[in-house]
């Protein structure tokens, strides 16, 4: 049986704050795309800063380069008709419309998970913003680091409003619509 | 339809010198694959030069963290069920060893598509060993740079030997046995 793929090689590119719930809805996306027998790969910014970019640090130079591989690979898959699901904070706006530039010709969809600080903070799913509290992490995106919020993204999720499974179908419907 | 995948996800590692053929047994692998519905991607040393690596050169610690990306690509991959096949000089044993242990517990096949020197030097398909004769380009693999062959490969193709669609169809029953 043939895989089926896409000739529109589409880039879902998640960007938001940490906690803001990328990981989480691009999980599901990647899953839901599966099951509608579109090959899909979440490239997800915690796994990056684990291998690929492992030698990384948060400076400014060191977070352009780190967003830069996140979007060779998805340039990767993409030309190859697999849809990659970045989840990557990618805080500043250039380096996401360098990201853009680099997926020509292939549609790069900006899905701005907006969820406000307060309420990462709140959710802090993985502990950060509380060491960022207490001072054990420095430089850290949205409190003592910049975020810059897209301006035009093709799709703005705001998880207080939606659940997981509503922004992906919301996500689907922009990809396949 | 949901897509097929394999639980197993192995890597597939084609090492070799340049013209060596790698990305002709590369390309036509993962065409087979996706025949079979398998999932694949080729994960080429060329086209990461391009794109990830554009900012590494041949240096001995240029080459290392060349193939630890590569190999870094293919874990992210082989991790969602995907089978890379990666198309790389790769020329340190080394650097080899390294990837295949970051591959764990996925299983890594190392290829090692053999041609000799002078065999790639006449084919020359990128005109590079005619820019290395002129001495335009230096430390080059093979030449004027090591090349380390694997010791113990996981399988040797003799590209003198077989046809293209023999060699894909040996790592095929080496891959899915």
């Amino acid at each position: 049986m043939p895989e089926q793929r896409t000739s529109s090689c589409p880039i879902l590119w998640l960007t938001g704050l940490s906690g803001a719930g990328k990981t989480t809805i691009g999980s599901a996306l990647v899953k839901r795309l599966l099951l509608l027998g579109l090959t899909s790969v979440l490239v997800d910014g915690d796994e990056l800063r684990q291998h690929l970019c492992q030698d990384l640090g948060f400076s400014a130079a060191d977070r352009h380069e780190n967003v830069r591989r996140g979007a060779a690979v998805a340039v990767l898959l993409a030309r190859q008709g697999i849809i990659p699901v970045v989840a990557m904070i990618s805080p500043y706006a250039e380096d996401r419309l360098t990201a853009r530039r680099s997926a020509f010709p292939c549609r790069f969809i900006e899905v701005y998970i907006d969820t406000p600080l307060e309420v990462c903070r709140i959710r802090d799913p993985k502990r950060l913003y509380q060491r960022v509290s207490s001072g054990e992490i420095t430089a850290f995106t949205g409190v003592s680091a910049p975020y810059e919020p897209p301006a035009e993204p093709e799709l703005r999720i705001k998880t207080e409003e939606y659940a997981v499974d509503v922004a992906v179908e919301r996500i689907l419907t922009l990809v396949l619509g």
